[in-house]
Formats: structure tokens, sequence, C-alpha cells
């Protein structure tokens, strides 16, 4: 088990300033970067006090063996997680308390425990900024994330051929990751020829791949809970000149937004980079999506590489840059890297050959 | 693209007699089981009117090819979609709309751009009801997550070997149900040996199995969006005296509460069934988990079969029974069946030797 109380400290010291004197997690992802455990329901952050993670009798002694530095509280069958944890800021006597992610009937369950809403307030942005800024540990479990979905598209370049199901793909991919240690995929594969590679979230059917088809092959792996993503277009055969053009304006727009990648940079002037060159080659109205997302324990979170993103970029931050063409009817194109803002530029974490098909 | 029009027609019946003109649906489970497709970022259903399907660039082309029955609703870039549905919400002169799943931030947006929360109804329990009961075709798809699912436990029973490691065993598993067609592992695939199997969600490590060893195997496919889930508990070698009686313990539990599901059994009566047995062989202290759950979109949904269920089984209700002991420092043994409520009783959609080792 990881120690985690950096970050929880960094935590306090942030949202503590501004008047706030009690923290309570929820959101999973968030649970896993401040504890390093997945079995948590709720994790309570007082100024003074140590913290007490809240688990279920599934996950207690399992939780009381992994976490060091937490109290571990049990949720006993029948008692209500929302009143234990009013009671227990009431002790703490906290006055503010923020509270990173719930729906609205458990925020009002909350808010009843606590007597009303004014002591509560919804804020996710403390820890979403933290989580942005990759530590050398974390950095270390990306690369290794990277790595391993590296690998899964070594197998992808080995495995599409003609006739074999898009599935088959996906598969032999996956298995490749998992037996070299990946948790599994970090999101949904994606094996999408001919016509579906149009839709730049087409999954994977049984369709057969077929001469001639773009195949775009989405992949990731997940390493001790962190992900990594990366995309590949692939030609089934011989590429003809307009999948040449297609693939490479996205290829050419990759590496300039690529090498516009460091710290201070405006997130949207990087989109923007990617954006004009798609443009000017006739294409605009085809890239779909935004340039580019932030990864880490999930596989879409800040910072957002668009044109309406207001970040600006800083070493630590790791990114994907994936700009697409998908015409309607015809097949698409993508070609994505994660990778890690360096205090010197920008560094690709996922590596991998770039051909389109046989040349 | 299944037709999933039927389903929001209930839905539509059930929530308008109770004073609701309008649904608005954001839970993603919740919008793949009333549209079919996964690249929904909303649902507005009005009584009288076109439902709406609201998405993104990056899923509009997919979204106007798969869906229909559906208005499409491409939400631009940079577009305000909470502001968007507020206006088509007011259009359709929807005077109570109620809404599946909002967080607190979220919710209060949506609450602005109506001009207050007056009109708003925070409900999800309509659609769970309707969730709860599978209809044909859903029990279709089951069938065939839980013949993947069977599928890979066989493979399981291959693999488990003394100096083979946990996530070895769990690539073979999620590759033999990936290569038959499941489009990915329903949750994170448990192998858990020796004393991590006290743990029961104790996940899968580097941890090569040793002679002697409680290895827990708890695997699910999902096929077509649907889930099943199944557990087995294997030793590797001859199992010792006690590993027996926690075993026959265990496994008698799971068929007696197994032969106790029908319809108008209540949840916590085929709970108590199982825990009997457990206590009674004195480890009731050790079973520290519910005695099952739902399974469909989501591996965990209602109804939850544990002595504070409020639920009454009913004919198409698809549950895990899936007692446990668990003794930490020593290890764990657990049984798990997909199971499928029926008219006349109830069917194992899950399939497999129930063998602890060699005997």
């Amino acid at each position: 088990m990881v120690s985690t109380l950096k970050k929880v400290d960094a935590l306090k010291q942030r949202a503590f300033k501004e008047g706030i004197d009690g923290f309570l997690i929820f959101n999973s992802a968030n649970l896993i970067y401040l504890t390093g455990f997945s079995g948590a329901s709720a994790l309570l952050i007082p100024k003074n006090d140590e913290s007490i993670v809240y688990v279920y009798g599934v996950n207690y002694a399992h939780a009381k063996a992994e976490l060091s530095g937490f109290m571990v509280e049990l949720v006993k069958r029948g008692e209500n997680l929302m009143a234990k944890i009013a009671k227990q800021a009431a002790a703490f006597k906290i006055e503010k308390l923020a509270v990173d992610a719930l729906n609205i009937e458990s925020w009002r369950a909350l808010a009843k425990s606590l007597g009303g809403e004014k002591m509560l307030a919804a804020d996710n942005s403390f820890i979403r900024e933290l989580r942005k800024v990759k530590d050398e540990k974390e950095i270390e479990l990306m690369r290794k994330a990277a790595e391993l979905t590296s690998e899964g598209m070594r197998i992808a370049y080995e495995t599409v051929a003609l006739g074999v199901r898009e599935y088959e793909v996906a598969a032999e991919i996956e298995y490749a990751m998992r037996k070299r240690g990946s948790s599994g995929p970090a999101f949904e594969t994606i094996v999408a020829s001919g016509p579906c590679s149009a839709y730049p979230h087409g999954g994977c059917s049984d369709r057969e791949i077929r001469e001639g088809d773009l195949v775009i092959v989405d992949v990731g792996a997940t390493y001790k809970f962190y992900r990594s993503d990366m995309t590949r277009t692939l030609v089934a055969g011989k590429p003809s000149e307009k999948q040449k053009k297609l693939y490479q304006t996205v290829k050419t727009a990759q590496d300039k937004a690529f090498e516009a990648i460091k710290p201070n940079a405006k997130a949207k002037d990087v989109d923007a980079v990617a954006r004009k060159i798609i443009a000017d080659a006739g294409y605009g109205e085809y890239f779909v999506h935004n340039l580019g997302h932030g990864v880490g324990l999930e596989v879409h979170e800040p910072p957002t590489l668009s044109p309406e993103s207001k970040e600006v970029l800083a070493a630590g931050n790791v990114v994907t840059v994936e700009p697409g063409i998908y015409l309607v009817g015809y097949g698409g194109v993508r070609i994505e890297d994660t990778i890690l803002v360096q205090k010197n530029g920008a560094q690709k974490l996922t590596n991998g050959p770039y051909a389109l098909g046989e040349e």
C-alpha cells in the first residue's frame, strides 16, 4: 500500500485556507487517490484530527490490514452512513464541510442528518486540481500502464488482418496486457473497422475486417488503478491515396500539437494547433471531438484540451493528444498518445509505430 | 439495435400516473436500458411528444445511425446541456419533471435553468422497479452472459495450479470469455489465494498460488451490456478437513437458499436461510456480507438479498446467491451463482462444477 497521506495533507492545505474545516469524500477515484484503497465508502478529513475511512463489513478486514494513518470505521448492518458521518462531524466540531461528489438524494439525506444545508459546500475542484498534477510515484505507475498499453498495440498490429473479427482483435490485445500485469482495460477497447471507424466511439462488434478497411484501434491498460490511452489507425491491405491523405493530415496535426505541449501552454491553444491543420486540409467539420483529455485514475479527467478549455498546462499533467477525421459512410482516422507534460516540454508515455498499412 | 420503446412506454405509464409529466434520465445504465445506445448524455421523455436523446458531437453520427423512435439532438460545442434541456422542457410545457440521478452541482445548474427547484423531483425508483424485472430479450442476453461466465470458470479450474500467479489465472479466464464474444469483464475479476481469500473483494495480485491455498475465483462476463456473476472456491492440492467443513457449510447454505427462491419469497427470508446454516455451524460472524444482489445492466442492482431488504422476489428478477465464510489470517470460501426467478421457482443461469479440489 502506497502512502497517500501526503495527498491528504495537500488537500487540507488547499481547502482549509478557504474557510473549510472538514472534507468529505465519496467519489471512488478520489477515495483511491487519498487512501490507496478501493474498498472505502467514504472518507472524512477533519482539520486537526485523524481522518476516518468508512467501510462496510465486506471490506472491513481488508481495510484494517491495508490502511495506515487513517482510522477505519465499520459501517454496521442497518446503520445509516450519512447519520454516522454527521454525528462524527459534530464531534469534530466541523463548521464548514466540503463534499466532493454526491447525488441529490444522498446530499439531502446528509443535509437532513446535519440539520440543514448551511454547513455543507459542494466542491470537487480542490481535489481535481490536486489530481491534475501527478507526483513521481503516480508517473511511475502511469509509465507502466502506458508500457502495457503499447504492448497491447503491438499485438493489434500483429492481429489485424482480413477475415479477423473486431472482438477477436480486442481479445488478443487485452490478453497481452493482462498477462503482463494489467488489472484490466482502462476503458472498453475499440476496434472499429470499415464504416464503423467513422464513429469515434464505435465499439467492437463481430464484423470481419475486409480488404481496404480503415481500422481504428483505441486501447488502454490499467495498472495499480492508473490508466493509459492510445489509438492507432491501420488499413487492412494497401492504403488508398485518400486514406494516405487523411492519415497524413491527422499525423501532422498530432505531431504539431505534441510540439506545442509544455508548461504554461494554454490547453485551447494546443487544441487550435491540431484543429487548424485539419481545417486547412478541408476536414474541419469532421474533427467532431476535443483534441484530448487528462488521464490518471480515471480515463477522462482534467485538464481537457478543447476550444473551450480554460486550462493552462503544468509539469506533471498527463494528457492525451488525439486528433481525428470521421467521414460517415466511409471511415475514420485517429491517432492518440498519452503524454506527460515535463519541465522542459513533453514526453510520450505510449510508444508504437504509426504505420498505416503496407507501404 | 434492440427496440427499447416498450420500456420507455412502461416508464411513462408508471411515472405519469403519479402526477409527473416529464422524465429526465442521466444515469448511464438507465440510458442504455431505455435507448439501447451507450453514447447518450441525457434523455428527455415528455408525456405526449417524442422523446429526445441528447448527444455530443463525438457520438452524434453513431446515434443518428442507431436510434429509431427518438429525436436525436446534438449538444453543440460550448452549449450548456442543462439550459438546453430546460428550454425544451418549457416548450413541452412540462410541469413536474422527475430526474433519475444527478450530482448536487448538476442538479443546482438544472434547477437554475428551470427557474428553481419547484418543478423538479428526484426519483430513481420508477426505473429501478422496471429494471428489476427482465423481459424475454434481456433474459436471453443474460443467459448468454452467464454461459460465457461459466466458460470462464471452466478455464479457472484448468488454470489454478501451484506456482501460477493470481493475475495469470484472471488473464486466462478473461481471454476465454472475450474470444467467445464477451465485451469485457462484468467487474474486476477476483482471484484471491491463501490469506487474501479472507477478503471478500481481495483482488488479483501477483501472488503465486501455493500448496493448500484456498483460492476464490469470482468472475463475470458482459454480453451486449448485460452482466453475470459467479464464484467458486478451489484448493490447490488436497483440501484439509477444516477446508472441507467450511466448504460444505457454504455449499449447503447456497443450496438451501437457492431452493428458497421463488416468486413472492421475501428477500430477507432467503438471506436468513443461508445465514442460519452458517451461524449454526459456528461461523455466523464470518459471513460479512449480504447473501446476494440483483444483476443486469449493472453488476449490483436491486433487488438485494440481505437481512434489511424489504424486497419481495418476482418472476424475471435475476439475483446472485453467494454465501461466504472469511477467516482472517486463514482464508475464505464463497460459492455464487446468477439465478433467474421463474414462475415456478428458480433456475441457475451460471453452471459449473462445485469441486473444492482433489478428492
